[in-house]
This record gives C-alpha cells, sequence and structure tokens, in this order.
C-alpha cells in the first residue's frame, strides 16, 4: 500500500510484511459488530471517543449495563458483560489473535480506527490471508469489499485509505457470520433457544454491513463485581484447560491500552523539532504475546528523523497528519520508495531498510505499526548512531575522507532520533 | 483425512495444519521397532497396554532386564538400558523431535497407538514432509505403505483408519534402516565389531516389515542405579554440549505420560453430559517443549459440545468411540464440514474455525491433539461464553432482536462446555 | 556447497538448511568495510588476528583511539567510539541481525574468516535471501561476484573456497552502500555536513571492493570511560524506545566471542583420538537471541566421530585442516552424501539424518555451524548412544540376532563421541 509506488518492488515489499492495514469509521451511535481474526491486532484511536469490548474466554462478567431502556424497567434487565473500557484518540488497544472484539461509538463526532493486521505472527497457524470471522450481522457485502479493496492497495498501490462506511458495494459472493454456517436445529439446541430466534442469529436479511447503528444508545455503567459471579466461580474446576488456567491470569486484567499521543510520555522530545513516543511490552506487557509495538511520531515543519534501519522488525507507518517525504533505501543501494506522502497514506519499511523522514511546510505526524514487541532501531546520524560508534579512521578509511571530515561525520550532529532543520539553511552548508 | 468430505477444499484445511496421523495395531509379543522422527510426537494409547522406550542421549541407562532367558545364565547376562515405563489404554505419551522410540506389547489384547505427528513444528526445521528413520529392520515395505496411504487419506480423503500390521503389501522403492546407508567398514569400526554383525544391522533381508514379533518375551525388572553407573558417570566432563548439558535435566527425569481416560481428573464433568479432560504444559510439562497438547472428550446420547472456535491452535480430532455429528464453519459463514462421524475416523478443526459436537445415539468419544502446549477454546454458547460476554444491547442490535431475545441468547444455556440434551426436545422450544 | 556431489538432492538439503556461508581473507591493514545483514552471523577466525567492531545502538562509546597520526596534533583529535575487541585465530564471534559489524587486521599475516549467514532463522522478518547493507565504500563489483560465486556454490556444488580479496572481477550492476540511496540533500542535512561531503559518503568512483587497506594504520588502546561520555548519559530518558531499553543491558556489556580452539576446553578428550569443544549458549549467553551454537572437532589420523545425528539443528561443517570421509543418510537408509572432504570445503547435515566423520592419513579438523544455540546430538555408537540405551532384547529381536551378538553391539565401544581408529585393524574383527 505504498503511495505513488516507482516499481512494482514495493508491493513486494508490502506482501512480504505480512500485514494489513484496514481503516473504520464508526459515526455516532454506530456499533463496529463483535468478529475475531486469525491474527493479533493493533488498534490506534486516530479520531473520537467511544467503548470497546474484547471478550476474553473464562474472565468473569464484572461489568453491568443498566436497563433504563429497556421496555419493562424490571429489575431484570440488568446485565452482566465483561469489562468495556472507555477509548479516546491517540490510543493504542492490542488483541490478541482469536479474541472477539467489538467497538461503539458513544461520542459526537465519528470514531476513527486504524487497524494492524498481522497475518505473519507465529500465532497465526493458518495461511497468509487476513481471516475476519464476524459473530453477527451479515457482512457479505462489505466485508467482500473491503477485502478488495485492501487488496487492490497492496497489489496496485493506489488508494492510501479505505472508509468502512464508504464502501458498500455490490458483491455476489455470500459472507455470513459464523452462525450462518452452523445447522438452524443445532443452534437452537445449543443455545436452548426456539430456532425462530436461532434463525434470527444467521442475520440473512440483514443489510445493514458490519458497522451497525443502534437503535438506542448503548448504557453502560461502572464496574462492579456483582455476588452471584462471586459465587459462581466457586462452581468451576480449578484444573488445566479449566478456566483458571493461566489465560485468565493473564488476560483478564491485563490492560490492553495505551495513550501515545501524549506529549509527557515521549521517549525523545526536542523543543525544536518534535517528538518520538513508543509502546512496546515493557509499557503494555500484553504486547508481550501479541508480537507488536508502536511508535507515534510529531515532527515540526522541516524537522526530519535521524535516518536509521529497523533492526528487528517491519515498519508500517500510517501519515495520521501533515506532509513529508519519505526515503527507503535497500541492500544494494537503490532507493525503493522516494515520495512526498500525506494525511492517511500507508507506507512499509521492512526490517533492514534504511529509511529517512522529513516535514514539510505543515508537519508531519505518523503512527509506526512494528513486527516486534520490543522493536529496535539503529540510527545512522545523530549522537546515538553507528557512525558515531565507529572509530574515526574507520569512517576516514572507509569514506576515503580525511579525519577532519570523519570527525564533522561522526560529530557535527548532536540531536537524538529528531533532528531539527539544519541551522545553516537547506543545504547545510556549515561544516 | 476429513471423512466424506464435500470439497477438495478440506483436504487443504488438512495439508494447512501440517500433521499427521498414524494409527499402529501391535499385536501381542509385537515390537514397533525404534525409530525417530524429524517431528515431535504425541501417542494415545487408545486400546491395550505394553512398554515403552525412548533412548535421550547422555541420561543414565538406570533400568535392567533379567537374563532368565540367556543361553548361558551367566551374570554377563544382565543388561543396563534407559527406562521402560508401562503403558495402557488411555494415556497419552509425548516424545520430542529426534528421540528414538519403540513399543512392545507385553500384554494379552492388541495395543492400538494413534500417532500425531506435527510437522509445522518450530522443531522441524526441515521441509513439511514427515520423516521417519528407522534404527532397525528393513521398512521399505510398510513404511512405504504406509505413507502413501497416508498421502491418500490426505490428499483423497478416503479412509479414516490405518492399521499398520494390515498393510503389507508390494513396493519396489528401497527403503532401509538409517545404518543401510553407511559403509560396512565404518559401520564395523565404529561399534568396534566383525563386518558379518556390521552386516546384520542393515536387515536387508528382512522381511518383518516395522512391527516384528519377539522370539522371546522381553522382560524387564524395575529399575536401579548400579554402582557401575554410578562410576562411569564421574568420567563425564561437565562441560557444555556434553552430557549434563540441560537436555539430561529437563528430560532424564521427565515424565513422559499422563492417563486422559480417568474421571477424575476431568477439567469438566457434566452428569447430564459427559466430561472433557486437557493434557497441556500446565499438568504436563514436557510438553512445553513439545509445544502440543491433548483434549479427551466423553458425551453422553445426544449430548453436545458447546459450539466454540480454537484460539491458537488446529484441532485434530480423532473419533476414538460412538458415532456423532461434527459442523465446521469458516471466516465467511461456509460450512466446510457437515458429516456423521464414527470410530476411527479423524476430523481437523482449523484454528479459528467454529466448530460444534452432537453425540449420536450411542454416546460419542474422541481425543483431540492440539497444536499448541497450552491451547486455548473460546466457546460461543453456555455460562462461559463469548455471547454471554458482550452487552445484551450489543446481543440486540448485533442481531436485530429484542433485548428480551438477547437475554435469552445469554442466559438460556446455563452449562458449561458440555451440554445436556436440550431439556424440552430436538427444537429446544422453551424460550 | 557439498564437496563433489552424488545428485542435485544434496543441494536441495543446502538450500532447505537456510545459511550461507563465506569466507573473508583480509590482508595486512585490510579493512572489511562497515556493514549489518538481515541475519544473524557467527564468525570464525580461522587464521591470524586483528580488531573487530560492531555498532549496539544505544551503547556508550567507551573506547578511545589516540590521535597520534592526526595532522594537527592537537587534543581535539582524540576519538571515542564503541568498544573494539582484540579476535585471534580459534575464536568465535556472534553477531546479532540488524548489527553493523567490522573488522581489520592489524597483525602481520592475513587474517581468515569464515562467516556463517542464517537466513531462516527467526529473526530474520524478509524473505531467504541474505542481505548485506554496507555502510561505505561501493561493494557493487565484490558483493555481487561474492553473491554469485555463493550461488554457485550453492545450487552446482563446484567450489568449497571462497577468498574475497580473489574475486575482483568485471560487474555492470550498480550496488552502492546505503547512502547511495539517499539523496544528497537530506544526506547532508541530517549530518549536517556540506553537499562535498555527503557525496563522500556515497563513495561512488570507490574501486576498492568490501576490503579496503588502510593508509595508516588504526590505533586503538585501551578502554576508559570518558567523564563526558558519563554526563552526556543523564540526558537521555530512560523510557521504552528509548536508550536504557533492555537492549542495551542485553547487548553492550554482553561477551560476543569465546576461543574454540583451547584445547584445555574441549567436553570431550580422547588421548588416542582428538576432541570436541562445543560453543553454545550456556558458555556464550549472547547465542540464547542468535539462536545458532558451533562445535569444534580435532580427529587425529584414522580417529572417527560417533556416527549419529542432530536432534535440532542443522549442522554446516567447514573443514579446516587435513581431510577424512564423512558419510549422511537420509530417513529411506540413503546414502545422500559420501566423499573425501578437505580444507576450506563445507558439507551439510541436515537435522535428523545420520552422520559419520573419519579422519584421513593427516587427521582431520573442523567447525560445525548449528541452527539451534543448544544443538543436540543423538549417538549411534558408544557409550552414551540410542544402541547402548535400548535393553539387549529390543536390539537382538530388531536385528534378528543373538544375545550374543546384540551384548556386542551395545558395549564393543566404550569410548564417547571421539572414537580411536579400531585396535584390530581396519575390519575391526575383534568380537
Amino acid at each position: 500500500m505504498f503511495e505513488s509506488p516507482r516499481t512494482h518492488e514495493e508491493n513486494v515489499r508490502f506482501e512480504c510484511a505480512g500485514v494489513a492495514v484496514i481503516r473504520h469509521t464508526i459515526h455516532k451511535r454506530g456499533l463496529l459488530l463483535p468478529a475475531y481474526t486469525n491474527t493479533p491486532k493493533l488498534v490506534y484511536v486516530e479520531q473520537g471517543r467511544g467503548i470497546q469490548g474484547a471478550v476474553f474466554p473464562g474472565c468473569p462478567e464484572t461489568f453491568q449495563s443498566s436497563g433504563q431502556f429497556s421496555r419493562d424497567g424490571s429489575q431484570s434487565s440488568e446485565d452482566q458483560h465483561q469489562k468495556v473500557p472507555q477509548v479516546r484518540e491517540g490510543e493504542v488497544v492490542a488483541l490478541p489473535s482469536g479474541v472477539a472484539d467489538w467497538f461503539y461509538n458513544n461520542g459526537d463526532s465519528p470514531l476513527v480506527l486504524v487497524q494492524l493486521l498481522d497475518t505473519s505472527n507465529p500465532a497465526n497457524q493458518l495461511d497468509q490471508d487476513f481471516r475476519n470471522f464476524f459473530l453477527a450481522g451479515n457482512p457479505q457485502r462489505e466485508l467482500q469489499s473491503q477485502r478488495s479493496s485492501y487488496q487492490r492497495d497492496q497489489f496496485e498501490g493506489q488508494r492510501g485509505r479505505q472508509d468502512e462506511d464508504e464502501s458498500r458495494r455490490h458483491q455476489q459472493d455470500r459472507n455470513r457470520n459464523v452462525f450462518g454456517g452452523f445447522d438452524e436445529q443445532i443452534l437452537a439446541e445449543a443455545f436452548n433457544i426456539n430456532t425462530r430466534l436461532a434463525r434470527s442469529m444467521r442475520n440473512e436479511k440483514d443489510n445493514r454491513g458490519i458497522i451497525v447503528r443502534a437503535e438506542h444508545e448503548l448504557q453502560v455503567v461502572s464496574p462492579h463485581q456483582s455476588r452471584e459471579e462471586e459465587e459462581r466461580e466457586i462452581e468451576y474446576r480449578g484444573g488445566p484447560g479449566g478456566r483458571f488456567n493461566g489465560i485468565e491470569e493473564t488476560f483478564c486484567t491485563a490492560r490492553l491500552k495505551h495513550n501515545i499521543n501524549d506529549p509527557e510520555r515521549a521517549d525523545f522530545f526536542n523543543p525544536l523539532a518534535g517528538r518520538l513516543t513508543t509502546v512496546n511490552s515493557l509499557n503494555l506487557p500484553i504486547l508481550r504475546s501479541v508480537q507488536l509495538s508502536v511508535e507515534r511520531g510529531v515532527l515540526y515543519p522541516n524537522a526530519m528523523m535521524s535516518p536509521h534501519w529497523n533492526m528487528n522488525a517491519h515498519s508500517i507507518i500510517y501519515i495520521t497528519r501533515g506532509n513529508g517525504r519519505i526515503q527507503i533505501v535497500g541492500d544494494n543501494g537503490q532507493t525503493i520508495f522516494d515520495g512526498e506522502v500525506r494525511e492517511g497514506q500507508v507506507v512499509t519499511a521492512p526490517q533492514s531498510f534504511a529509511v529517512v523522514k522529513k516535514a514539510g511546510s505543515q508537519g508531519f505526524e505518523w503512527v509506526s505499526f512494528k513486527t516486534n514487541d520490543n522493536a529496535q532501531v539503529s540510527q545512522l546520524a545523530g549522537r546515538v548512531s553507528t557512525i558515531r560508534g565507529l572509530p574515526v579512521e574507520v569512517v576516514a578509511n572507509s569514506f576515503q575522507i580525511s579525519r577532519e571530515d570523519a570527525r564533522r561525520l561522526k560529530n557535527n550532529r548532536e540531536e537524538v532520533s529528531v533532528f531539527s532543520p539544519s541551522q545553516s539553511g537547506r543545504s547545510g552548508e556549515i561544516a
């Protein structure tokens, strides 16, 4: 999904990265239907706010929703379910492979989500296709168009963004939710319901797509552990494979989200240039099982990132604001990408390839998804760079330059990671 | 190896699972010849009893066999070797990749073994073929027919069982034990034996197959650590790569087997429906290195398992008794398998795909091999299900049903995992 | 890269092993230019001595080089850089994926390096090509010829050695260092230098190849931590992704090398036969992240190694001295390699395949790179062998031999791993 690719080589890179990027725009009162995938997911909340549910098997239902909209208003209308945290702009949510999740926009402006799905992740034992298993709805139209437009992006590199609710198109193939493939009688028996209701689960005549508008606003209040729930837990056996088997300890109480937008949390901050913030398994431990991490970058106008390479990960760069120039260089010194990019576009920097980003006149902001839970970067310029780590005589002999020039190469840029615009003008003729 | 496949798609699933299933029937006094493979193995003892040896490099020979059948009867006829545990019906034996093992039937009825070989396991660095390296015999006929009939199962989905001792057929290809590929002189020198004996190791004129009948009954008595053995150990250097290097600590004393048939060990037990027992790395730690686990299920007549999906593993289901119906549903809601299955058949449920099992009139029993040492399941119905974890309003809006119906969907089935037949008859019209 | 292959099957084995082997000969004052790869590397110093730098991002520059050859002689000519250890014949150096390294020959005789690059390593997320990213020079000629001659070795099995400095040949393709792919203006700005110097970094007219001769000898003195350096460290933020984030703790102080040639460190030593020494993650912990290990073998004339198989690794055998015979046997008992090998040749024994090595009249020495950080071998003959671990009755019944012969098979060879020539002459007719 390179913007304006120069050769088809770039698409190979993207394919090689083994990931998919999907953007959802959920309008007010919109519900992104519950689904799970064969891959872990990272979700960046680009805009808006909402609530988000992730259902982990065996975790207790410790949240309750009020029943104020129920028709009878009785006590029985109270409902218990798993926790439903608020999410808001600038947060990253991590979802392990196979966990069903849903999002609901309870704000006033659109909720925009950018999802990374890592099909090459060791957690995926299926093939390299990304597969979405919807638990409800009738995803035939949207899911298909979503996948095909994703593939178009991948193989033709044409579009840089996908808005789910803009892509309702003609599609012949039948795609259904997972209940659609089960026998009605078996569903009725499994849920101990009548066949009319079992038929409803298949949503066969549902034309709403994968994001539906809630008839009434969803009400969720703060959590409390009910006595009934506590008592129920006693019944379960604690044996292996049962309810208390490690998954629960790991996931039921695990934090799934982290704010990556807060300037106070930046790992590198340069008042003249911008900032860089990382969420990895050290500050969001669930990422250890997901084996992904995220970097958030903000460059002020004309500032730049140190040229660098990703040592142990691919980097999938989604531009969230502004414009800039990205160059990516391969192992033969070939430039595999060189272009102006802007908000909503995606560029992949494969592992080991050298990358540089330079902000345009409006500044430049992005989120980079990385295919390692503790992704490492090696910088080429600046105070913690590879060049700085080489003896001056190695630099001089390598480049056939004088020791004075070698010292300039090593020492002229004292900043780390985030570089201010060259003090001496565009050409930097100060040395 | 799907029974009565509907499309060739199913074989792809099986191939994708990257496993092989082989069934051996060893008659009284039969010896399954020593061999190792390029994959880890799980062996389920379906029937009978026997002894089993697994030879770990560097582990001490702490068992001895009596010499009562030796011709001279002298003291020197005592023999020391590695431990040789008894195995019996209902046990699972775990064998790491590259460990040579053998089985011997010292009971009175046939010893029936069902082996899972995981070629996709990270421990296998070769290609996706399963390769058996026999240390003795002349496996040309059987090994070949075994592999070809396995491939037939895989690619044509015709047969659901393979009895090794029924498959003695014509085969032109030469397959030999590993000694067959070495030069006779080199073997003689390595073992410090004469060339006549070296030639015997190659077993070139052996027509007995991979399961041979022992001339005399094998005698193995209880273990004791000989003084000589203890003294020998002192000679070895304890350095890295040597005898005391972690493998030994891990494997020499490790338990390799676990009874999965004992109702007392069930993780879920429902007196009206059946039981479910899991062996994973939490109760059989060797599985951490093998990265596989096993589930044993027993359903009473007409009971069913909660519809569910495997979150982090493929599930290779071998039916051990009775009959039932299995449905498997893919990511587009397509039914990739829907059929009656019975004893001796194998069905693979790929990771993420939704599965339901319902017992027939004779009840239904199986063993599921799972490609993760701590395989996790997410249930769709019942008290610890995904649907139960969703807020009632999410359920109502997702399925376009009333809140009352949503509550029924969530709460009508209070059981966990193993469901009794619907109280209100086949159609379950009670809601 | 099998010597004198018998079938093209053998090349498949090598390809299957997913590794590349490259030999560099660096003459006096030669500098192998700084570069990184998409794979971890193991380097065996076959001959000579030199200094070696590995630049880890974020590690402090705690070494200094004297400025005695600088033209001005001022204080400012002192230089700080990352540590630069001495390496010498018999040492193994481990380099994680993505770390830039260089070598310099500061001795009087050639420095000969044998590098293993593991493209199948989990640390490599790119495809199975080995990619070298040079930070300087103009590697067009040599890098290309290196890769093509590697491929020739791989697919035609013709040559057993590659001397980098012998392979300066015509090549049309443009290969450049990574700076060659960046815009000059951007480089100038990133390093805060003028465009003339930025142009020099691209080394476009450099014809020196990847090993260059230093104009002056490189001077490196012993390490000291400068006060300035200590003060600088305070500035950095300790947050995740930043400078103090685990990589540093792991790598900055990690030992990267180990002497594998010292007879005192042998794991197995037999005064009549030779010795075997292993470097794995237990004695060189960095190998845990590199997931490779090394075995060094020395056989006296006519001695042999126990026939064995590699349980959890491929073994890439590089012969360092002498001559000998190697046989490798596959799962059907087929001999996939049987030949005389000598100094400078490479043979790959795939995981699980049985191998035997026998020294010729001049003795036989090798280094085996193994694709597991704790590679395990299972021996077929000798005191800790698989055959020894089997009960004598299993051996007798398996090979259809008498118990007396079975006892001979088990017990006639009392040595471990490294076997002396058969006491009773070539045919070993003593049993």
